[in-house]
Parts: structure tokens; C-alpha cells; sequence
């Protein structure tokens, strides 16, 4: 027997999730067939509706149902710092600190010569034009430490250092509350070198 | 800052899911607001779909657009043998096998007095009926060796015995490809209990 064709369809929509396998594919489809009519009716429009509402901030690139974003146009908010991060994930993760007042820029991507991703296919030009354009103290790299991530960050602080802003990187190191005696020796090294005086 | 609207909507129905958790939401609404715009709508729409025709066979209670289901109604499946899972997934499981010719019988859970769930909450009833009115030659117990399982199976075989019929569990022991030395002590047991000649 194949699935009933209904539940097939569901199920095939589910698996272009990314991380959604067949089985947890099947599972999540089975739960909603379960669920109350009116709640598989509101998670569709969810769907649409945040599809339909959600584009990007035209200042920084952040996904935002208004242009510019609730963040860009904040009077809370320092516009002489800009974040930058290669995806709204990592503005969010950011956020969830509470801690920076800044605002931010999203590349949407890291320059990947192995993908075939060059400098202009992400946001480059856009952050260039920023800092020409409006008065930037300094610009923070929240950018992963992974090769793409270095390759990145080394091409930026290249572009922006002629533009006279200051150009920092956030730090790599220990994660709190973790043991020393299982870091991996690349974390161990970037903690090394990182290390301040007290 | 707070996600935008409804984009936090998207996740919190995406969090309503089960296995997904706030970080796998929001992986799955961002990526989801990169899908082009049709496959969002399609998506939708096949939840919307499959919510709508799907129901309950009223012979075995698997999910179906159709009453009966495919299975009840082929004429290439042996109606004198039932099937008893407790769950559409458990039948689903069977049948990629591509090996069982029989019928099922879906019982919507299992006995669980932990649980508050009796004989009366999940299809017992429908069962026996089913056993009483037709010509059954063979009860197939196909439900998991769990506690829960155990009592089940225990109480469907005292019920089902009068009728006449033969009740059978399907076997447990070391699943193929595995290897003695790594199975679990309760495994082996089985394994053990369940040796056959050759």
C-alpha cells in the first residue's frame, strides 16, 4: 500500500524541511492529521501570512514585516554600531542577549570560493555604502569562526579600514561554563591568543 | 527585540509540532520564508487537504480519504487475516514491508492504566465485533513489547481465544544486522524465549 495520496502530499511537503527525514516527516503529518481543525487552519495562514507579510529590511536586511525593521527604525537604538552577520539567525541569537543596542547588517551568506559564493553575492556593496553614506563608528563582525567565516571577515576589515571606522571582531573562546580539558585545541588556541589582562 | 509578528506565529505553530523544539522552529519558519512563494501556498494547501478528506476507515480505523480504506476494500488482501496495531504509523510500518497480504485492525492506542486509558478508550469493542461477524481465521498481535504492549496483548488474547480463532504475536528477539554482544538483556531473553528448531 502507499500512503493515502492526501497524507503522501502532506508528508513529501514536510520532508523539504531541512532536517526533516522521511520518518519525522511521517510523524509531524500524522500529528496534524490529529490535531483540531481549526488549529491546522491557523498554521496554514501562519504560513501565508508570514510569506505574504515578511521582507527584507531595506537598511539592514533583517526579515521584517515593516521597511525599514523594527530595529532600524528604533530610537533606542545606536546607529553609529553596526553587527554585522551573515544570517537574520545570528541577529537573533544576538538579540536574545538583550545586551546589544547597536544595529545590525545581514549578508545572507559568507564569501565560499568552494561554492562558488564570491563577495558579490552577498551584501557587501550594501554595508559598503552604509558606512560611506552615514555616519558608522565602528562595525562588529559576529561572523562564525569557520574558513568562510575567516575569509569573510578578513575581506571586510580590508574594504572597511580605508573608511577610517573602527572594525572589530567578537571574541572565540571557552564557552562558560565549560571544562578546559574538553576544548577542542583550535577553541583552546583562539582562547589563547584572545586572552586579556586582568 | 521581539521576532516581528508573524513570524512569531509561524514558529510558535511550527513549536505545536512534536520533536520541535524553539531552536528547530525557528530553523523551520526562516527556511520557509526562503521557499518560493507557490511551494508555501502548496504546502498549505496540502495541509489544509489532507485534514479536510482524510477520516477514519470504519472497518479498521486506519487513515483514509476513502471508507473503506484501500486496504479494506482490495480484493488482493486475505480478509480472514487481522492485523491488530495499535497506531496508523505501526501499519504503515508493515506494510513497506511489502510482505503481509492480511487486513488490520487499528486500535488507537493502547491499555494503560498508569495513563487513565482502559479497554473502553481505545477499539476493543470494534474488534470483537469484527471477529464475531465475519470469517476470521487469524488475529495478528503486531504491538510493541512494552509494558503497555504486554498488558494489551494479554487482555485482547483472553477476549479474542473464545471466539475460535488464533491469536498470535509477532516475534521478538535480536534485530538482523545486529550483534549478540551489543543487545540488551531484555532482548536476549526474548530471543532466547523465542528460539525455534531448525
Amino acid at each position: 500500500m502507499e500512503y493515502t495520496k492526501p497524507l503522501a502530499k502532506l508528508i513529501e511537503y514536510f520532508q523539504k524541511l531541512p532536517s526533516i527525514g522521511p520518518k519525522t516527516a511521517q510523524r509531524l503529518a500524522l500529528y496534524m492529521l490529529k490535531m483540531p481543525d481549526y488549529e491546522v487552519e491557523n498554521f496554514a495562514s501562519a504560513m501565508l501570512e508570514a510569506k505574504r507579510t515578511i521582507k527584507y529590511c531595506e537598511v539592514c536586511f533583517n526579515m521584517s514585516s515593516d521597511s525599514p525593521c523594527e530595529i532600524c527604525s528604533s530610537a533606542n537604538r545606536n546607529k553609529e554600531l553596526i553587527c554585522v552577520v551573515s544570517e537574520t539567525k545570528d541577529l537573533m541569537a544576538i538579540e536574545r542577549t538583550n545586551e546589544y543596542k547597536g544595529v545590525y547588517h545581514v549578508l545572507g551568506g559568507l564569501i565560499s570560493p568552494m561554492d562558488g559564493i564570491g563577495p558579490d553575492d552577498i551584501r557587501v556593496r550594501e554595508l559598503l555604502e552604509r558606512v560611506h553614506s552615514a555616519d558608522i563608528k565602528e562595525v562588529i563582525l559576529a561572523i562564525n569562526p569557520t574558513v568562510e567565516g575567516e575569509a569573510t571577515s578578513l575581506y571586510l576589515t580590508k574594504l572597511l579600514k580605508p573608511f577610517g571606522v573602527k572594525v572589530s571582531r567578537i571574541a572565540f573562546g571557552l564557552p562558560l561554563g565549560s571544562e578546559l580539558e574538553y576544548a577542542d585545541e583550535l577553541t583552546l588556541t583562539k582562547a589563547l591568543e584572545g586572552r586579556r589582562e586582568l
